[in-house]
C-alpha cells in the first residue's frame, strides 16, 4: 500500500494546488508544499497558529514567519531553479507516513552533463518550533557551486505586512532574524543553522543569506544540513534566545537522531488512527491522506488553538475558526486523540469572553460565538462577506449575526468530549459556563408564539447558507433543543459529583435565565418533525413554499459563472435548492431520533436539490446513505470528499485573492463518512454499537478506536465484526453489532460477532 | 381666480402626461385626458372602478371599456388629427370647476383657409354611466367634410386583451358595442347615439363607426352631439338594454340639461370641500386641482370599490387600492363627503373574506389586508415586484407578506370614520368584525420575548420600503398598539349601545384570540420611544446601527439611474437612507402622543436621510413642520405634492411597461398638509381644535368643513379663527384655538377667536 502523494514532473501550473497537496506541518506550524527556492510569488508560507495581525483597515490574519529553509543553487554563474532553468526530471513527493517532503530535480548542463539538487525536510513532531533539512547535490560534470540559503524574510502575505523592524543577527554561526508584528507587537523570531562540510562560506552584511562556494567534483555528493527554530512572543517571553538554544540543540542532535524521533511520533500517531480498507487502494489512499492532513494541523500542544476552516494552509479564510472544528474535525480526534479533543473544545472555553461581547453587541444574553473566530473569539467575519458579480458590490451577508447555530455547535462538542472521554474536567474547567452560557443565549434569542404556545427560533441562517434570515430552521432549532438538554444535564452532572463547584458557578447565573427557563423553554419547545404522509422534515417555516426547480434549471439560470447564488437576490434563495446538507446533517447529528423511513425520504427529497457549494456537504450524504443501508449512494459522495486536497479541483482565485487551500472539514468528513458511515461506529457513553454497511466492494475495514482512555481494535468485514483489546484494557465498554446485546471483551482478547444480512 | 388648466399648443411629448393631467372621471369611469381622434397608441382609457380582468397568466388589471367619444374629421379626403396635420393653433382646456375638457384646434387647408375643430365633454356626475360630448366645425372655406364617430372598440390594454365576443348592433338609431370579460365573463356594453343635424350618415357593416358626409358652407358652424353610456354585469342584470334605454333618455334631455345637472352637482361638491388660500396663487391652484383629481375618483355611489393607488387614470398598478387610501385619501373625505368615506371602509368590510383568506395562507389567524386589492380583497401583489436592472431578473421584494401595517391601516380608517361622523352603523355592518379580525391578526403575528417581557412585531416591512424584513418598526408597532386599542373601544361601545349584536358578532370569536388576549398584548407591548436624551425614536431594532451615509454619496454610488434603492443588494438597504417619511408619519398619526421637541428631533434627523421614492413622503414633512411650528419649512414639500399630477414629473415608463398616472395620495396629502398642517385642524370627536401654523406669505385660509353631519365654515387669518355656521347647524361641536378652552357657537352665526403669538 502506497503512503506516498508524488508528482514526476514539473508543472508551473500546479504551483499553488501543490502547495496544498505537499503540506507539512505539525499544529504549531504550517509550511506550505512549495519548493526551496521558491518565495513569495509561489506562495510559500511558514503559517504560525494562533498568532494574528491586522494590517491598517484590511481584516486580521495568521502571521507567516520568514522561511529558513530557503535555498537556491546556481551552477557555473547560472542560477538554477525550477522557474528560471527547466529540469531534466524532477520529482516532487509526500511521504504521509513520516510526515516527510522530499524533492529531487536534475537540471541539464549546457557541456551535456547533469547536476541533481535533492532536498528531504520535515516539520518536526517532536520539537514544534523546529523545520529540519538534508539537502545534497551531485553532478555528472566538474562545475562551480554557489548555494544560498538562509531565511527569506520576504514573506508572502494576503493582507500584510505583518512583521516590522526586521533585524538580522549572526549568534555563533546560526543567523537569527527577528521582527515583531504589526498590531499587537509580539515578536516573531526564526533561527537558522546550516551544516556545510564542504565550500567556503560568506554571509553578505545585513542579509539573512549565506552563500557557500565550491568547485564540485564530477559523479561526488554533497550533501548539507539546514535546523530552522521559530519562536514568538506568545510562546515564550524570550523568543531569541530560546530559538537559538534550540536551534543549537537540534544540531548537536544531528539529522538522524531528529528524523528518528519525528519518525517515532509519527508511527505512533498512525498506530492511534490509520484506517485500512480492504478492497479499494483509492478509497485507502485517500482516506489515509485525509486523516494525515488533519495530523499535521492538530494542535497537539496549545488549547488556545483550534483548527481554521483552511488548517494551516496560508492566510485562507482569515485563519478562522469556523463550527467546522466542532462538526466535521471533532469526531475524528474523539476516537483517535482525545487529547487535541480537549484542547479543541478548551479553545472554546478561552474565547468565551468574545462570544460574550458579541452577544451583548446584538442584545442577546450569554454566548454567541464568533462565526469565523481567532484569537480573542470576537468575531472576524464581517457583515458583507460576499461581492456582488453584477456590480461589484459588497453584499450583506447574515452569516455573522444570523448563524446562531454556532453555538450550539460548540456546546454539542463539549458534550461529545465528555460523552466520550469521560473526562468530566472539561466542564469544572469552564465548560460548563460555556454551555450555559449558550443556553442563556439561545433562551434570550428565542421567542414564544402565543398562539402556538411555543417558544420559536426566529430568523436565523442555517447550515445552508443559501436560504438567509429564515424562521424554525430545523437544525438549528434541533441544536437549540440539545442546548438545552445539554444546560440541564450539565447542572445534575455537577449538582451530583461536583456540588461545590457547582454552587460556586451556579451562582453567577443566579439571576437568570437560568435552570428553571430551559426547562421551561424546552418544554414547549418546537424543532419541526417529520410529516405523517410524506415524512419529511420542512427546511424551515415555508420552505416547501419556494419555487422547486431543479439544479439543472437552475444552472441554466446562471449569467456569470461566479455570481452567488445565495444573498438578497441569489439565484437559490428564492427556490428550494440548497447549498449543503443541512435537514439530512440534522438527521445524521440526530440519528436515534429517526426512523430509516424518515432519513431515506429525506435524503431522496434534499439529495438533488442539493447544490453542494460547500466542501462539507458531501461527506453528510454519504453518512446518511449508509445509515439508511444504501452505502452505494455515499460512495461518490465519499470519494469526492476524501480526494478534495489530492485533485486541488476546489477554487484557488477571487481576481487576485487566494482563497485556495487545504480542506480539514472535508478531510474530517471523510473519515467521518467511513468509519461513523461505512463500518457504522455509534458509541453512545456506554456501547460501542457497529452496524456495518460498507461499500459492495470494500472486503473490510480495519481501525484502532480509543475511547474512555481505552484503545483497541476494530475489524469490520462483510461476515463478522472482530474487537481486539490490549492487555491494559480496563473492559469498560461492551460491543454491540447490528443493534444486538452488547457483550464485554477481556483484556488481550478478541471478540468476534458474527454479522447477518439484515435489513436496516 | 382661475379654475382652468390649460395648454395653448400641442406638443406630442406631452400626449401621456397629458392624458393624467387632463383627467375626467365620476368614480364610476375614468376617462383620460386624451384628444377625440386619439385611440389606443394614445393611451386613450375608459377605466371602469371595481371591473378587473386577468389575461393568460399576467397580472390583473381593470377593463377599459371602448371609447364611445371617438371622432375624427376628414376634410377634402385629408384627416384632419394632431398627428397627421400640424394644427395652426390648438388649445386643451380642463375646468375643473365643471369637470369639462374642451379643445379647440384650428388647421390650416391647403387653400389658405383655416378649419376648427372643438370638442367640450364631460363624464357626468349625475348619471355615473353617462359621457356627454358637444363638437362642432367651422371652415373659412367651402369643403368636404367626413365625420367619423362612433365606438373606438380598439381597445388599449396593459395586460389585455380583456374583452371577447365583440358585437356591435345598431338600435334604433344607437350603436351598441357589447363584449365579455375574459376572465369572469362579465358583460361591457357601451352605447352611443350622435346627433346630427346636418350631413348624410352611414354606417359600414360590422363597424361601430359612422360616417356623416357634407359639404360645409365657409363661415357656418357645424354643431353636433354626442351621448355615451356604458354598463357592465356589475352595474345591472341586463346591461344593454339598460345602456340603450340611458342613452335614448340622455338624448332626450339633451346636452344642456345634462350639463346643468352635472355642473351644479359640481358647485355642491366644491361648495363642501374647496379651500381657499389668499396671498398665494400658485398653492391656491395646486390645491384645488388636486381636490379636484381626488374629486373625479370619488367612489359617490359605490361601496364595493375604493380609490386605486392611481386612481382611474388607467390600469397602472393593477389598478390595485393600496394603504394610500386609508393614510392619505381618506382625510379629505372624512372632512368634506362622508358618504365617500364610508364607502371606502365599506370596501375593506367586503373584502375582509380576501384578508382572512391571505392571513390563512401565511398561518396566522384573522385578517391581513391586501398590499394590492382588487375585487375579491385576494392579494394581488406578487412576491418579485421589482425587476433588477443589472440582471433583468425578478427581484424578491416583501411588499406583499411583510407590510402586516396595512391591517392597521384598515382599523385606523374604519375608527376615524366612526370618530368623525359619528356613524356607528359601520361597526355593526361589519367594521366590528374587521377590526378584530386585525386584531388577532396581530395577536397571531407578535411574537413574546421572555427576557424583555413584551410582545413584539418581528419581520416586517414599514412605510420605508429600502428596509425590508425589520423587527419592531417603530410606525407598525404603533398602529399594531393602536389596533388593539381600538378593538377594545369597540366591543366596550358595542356592550354598551348594541348588546344584542354584541354577544351575536363576539360568539364567533368565542374560541379566541379576543378580548382577553388583546388586553394581555397591549399590557405588555412594546412601541418604541423616543431615546432620552437625543429624542430620537429609532426606525426599527438597529436602524442606528446602519451605515449613516448621507444622501448624495449613496446617489454618488448609483450606477444605473433606474436601480432599485431597496431589496436584497439595494444601496440604501445598509444604510440610514429612507425611501419615504416612517418614524415621521408615526409620528403626525400619534401627534398627541408626543412633544414638540420630539417631533423636531425626528423630523430633523429623518429629513437629509429621506430620499423621497415615494410620492406619498413629502406632504408627512410638510404636516410635521406645520406641527412644530415650522411651515416654512414645511412649505416646499407642500408644493411639490400639491402639483405633482400637473408638472408630470414622475417616472411614465419602466421599458414599455406604462407605469404613469395620476397621484391620488399625493393629491390627499396635499389637502392634509394644507388643512391638517398649516391651518392646524384636529378634530377629536368632540372638539375641533385650531393651530394655525402658514406659511409666511399665506395671509388667510378659508374652508368647509363637514364634521358629525355639521357643515361649518373655518376661515383662519393671520390674526383671528373665524366659525361660520349654517341655520341648521346643530351646536354640537366646540371649537378651540391654540388649544384654549373650546367655545360652541350658535346656529347660523360667527364665532371669532382671536390668535395671539406663539410658539408652538
Amino acid at each position: 500500500m502506497s503512503w506516498a502523494v508524488r508528482d514526476s514532473c514539473f508543472d508551473k501550473q500546479l504551483v499553488t494546488t501543490n502547495g496544498n497537496k505537499y503540506m507539512l506541518g505539525n499544529g504549531y506550524m504550517g509550511y506550505r508544499g512549495t519548493l526551496e527556492e521558491f518565495g513569495k510569488s509561489e506562495l510559500v508560507a511558514v503559517t504560525l497558529a494562533g498568532l494574528y495581525d491586522k494590517a491598517g483597515e484590511k481584516w486580521r490574519e495568521p502571521v507567516n514567519a520568514p522561511n529558513g529553509l530557503w535555498t537556491k543553487i546556481v551552477c557555473n554563474g547560472q542560477p538554477l531553479s525550477v522557474h528560471e532553468h527547466e529540469p531534466s526530471s524532477h520529482v516532487q513527493k509526500l511521504n504521509i507516513r513520516s510526515a516527510i517532503h522530499h524533492r529531487s530535480t536534475e537540471y541539464g548542463m549546457t557541456d551535456g552533463g547533469t547536476l541533481t539538487f535533492t532536498a528531504d525536510r520535515f516539520v518536526s513532531q517532536d520539537n514544534l518550533h523546529l523545520l529540519v533539512s538534508k539537502c545534497s547535490i551531485r553532478s555528472t560534470q566538474d562545475c562551480q557551486i554557489v548555494i544560498e540559503t538562509g531565511i527569506d524574510v520576504d514573506v508572502w502575505d494576503i493582507n500584510g505586512p505583518h512583521l516590522y523592524g526586521q533585524k538580522v543577527q549572526l549568534q555563533g554561526d546560526a543567523l537569527l532574524s527577528s521582527s515583531t508584528s504589526g498590531e499587537l507587537n509580539i515578536p516573531v523570531v526564526v533561527a537558522e543553522k546550516a551544516v556545510f562540510n564542504f565550500g567556503e562560506q560568506q554571509l553578505d552584511e545585513g542579509t539573512a543569506i549565506r552563500r557557500i562556494s565550491f568547485e564540485a567534483r564530477a559523479g561526488e555528493t554533497y550533501e548539507w544540513f539546514k535546523y530552522v527554530t521559530v519562536y514568538t512572543g506568545l510562546d515564550v517571553s524570550g523568543p531569541e534566545s530560546e530559538a537559538v538554544k534550540s536551534v543549537h540543540a537540534a544540531e548537536t542532535l544531528g539529522y538522524d537522531e531528529l528524523l528518528k524521533a519525528h519518525r517515532q511520533l509519527w508511527e505512533e500517531r498512525w498506530s492511534l488512527s490509520d484506517v485500512m480498507i480492504e478492497g479499494d487502494e483509492d478509497a485507502q489512499f485517500a482516506l489515509r491522506y485525509s486523516i494525515y492532513q488533519l495530523l499535521i494541523i492538530a494542535p497537539t500542544a496549545s488549547e488556545k488553538v483550534s483548527i481554521p476552516a483552511r488548517g494551516l494552509s496560508g492566510q485562507v479564510y482569515k485563519g478562522a475558526v469556523f463550527w467546522d472544528t466542532e462538526m466535521f474535525m471533532l469526531p475524528f480526534f474523539l476516537h483517535t486523540d482525545p487529547k487535541v479533543a480537549r484542547n479543541l473544545m478548551m479553545y472554546r472555553i478561552h474565547t468565551l469572553d468574545g462570544a460574550r461581547r458579541k452577544a451583548a453587541e446584538y442584545g442577546f444574553l450569554g454566548a454567541f460565538y464568533a462565526w469565523e473566530s481567532q484569537d480573542t473569539g470576537d468575531d472576524a467575519c464581517t457583515l458583507f462577506n460576499v461581492n456582488d458579480v453584477f456590480t461589484g458590490r459588497p453584499m450583506r451577508t447574515y452569516f455573522r449575526d444570523k448563524q446562531v447555530h454556532i453555538s450550539g455547535d460548540v456546546v454539542h462538542g463539549i458534550w461529545k468530549y465528555v460523552q466520550f472521554t469521560g473526562d468530566e474536567s472539561l466542564l469544572t474547567s469552564g465548560g460548563a459556563e460555556v454551555i450555559w452560557e449558550c443556553a442563556r443565549f439561545f433562551y434570550s434569542y428565542a421567542y414564544y408564539n402565543p398562539v402556538k404556545e411555543r417558544f420559536e427560533i426566529l430568523d436565523v441562517t442555517g447550515p445552508d447558507e443559501y436560504h438567509e434570515r429564515v424562521n424554525n430552521n430545523a437544525f438549528t432549532n434541533a441544536l437549540v433543543k440539545e442546548t438545552l438538554e445539554i444546560a440541564l444535564r450539565t447542572a445534575e452532572l455537577l449538582q451530583d459529583k461536583y456540588p461545590e463547584v457547582y454552587s460556586q458557578l451556579s451562582s453567577v447565573f443566579s439571576e437568570g435565565p437560568f435552570l428553571t427557563e430551559f426547562k421551561a423553554m424546552l418544554d414547549r419547545f418546537y424543532v419541526p418533525q417529520p410529516d405523517p404522509a410524506s415524512l419529511l422534515i420542512e427546511q424551515f417555516d415555508r420552505y416547501f413554499t419556494l419555487e422547486d426547480v431543479g439544479l439543472p434549471e437552475l444552472k441554466y439560470r446562471v449569467l456569470n459563472k461566479n455570481e452567488y447564488l445565495g444573498g438578497g437576490n441569489g439565484l437559490a434563495t428564492t427556490t428550494t435548492i440548497l447549498k449543503q446538507a443541512d435537514v439530512v446533517l440534522m438527521l445524521n447529528l440526530f440519528k436515534h431520533s429517526f426512523t430509516k423511513e424518515v432519513k431515506q425520504a429525506n435524503w431522496e427529497f434534499y439529495e438533488p436539490r442539493t447544490e453542494h457549494g460547500s466542501s462539507l456537504s458531501p461527506c453528510i450524504y454519504a453518512l446518511v446513505a449508509a445509515d439508511i443501508g444504501s452505502p452505494d449512494w455515499g460512495y461518490p459522495y465519499f470519494m469526492r470528499t476524501a480526494t478534495v486536497d489530492l485533485t486541488g479541483e476546489s477554487k484557488q482565485y477571487v481576481g487576485d485573492l487566494y482563497i485556495g487551500g487545504t480542506h480539514p472539514a472535508a478531510n474530517g468528513g471523510a473519515w467521518m463518512a467511513a468509519v461513523l458511515g461505512f463500518t457504522g461506529l455509534d458509541y453512545d457513553g456506554g456501547t460501542v454499537h457497529i452496524k456495518p454497511s460498507l461499500p459492495k466492494h470494500w472486503q473490510s475495514v480495519e481501525l484502532p478506536v480509543t475511547l474512555r482512555g481505552d484503545t483497541f481494535k476494530l475489524r469490520i468485514s462483510k461476515d463478522e465484526v472482530t474487537v481486539t483489546t490490549a492487555a491494559d484494557y480496563s473492559e469498560s465498554l461492551l460491543f454491540s453489532v447490528q443493534g444486538r446485546e452488547g457483550k464485554s471483551c477481556a483484556a488481550g482478547e478478541s471478540l468476534r460477532l458474527a454479522l447477518t444480512e439484515t435489513t436496516v
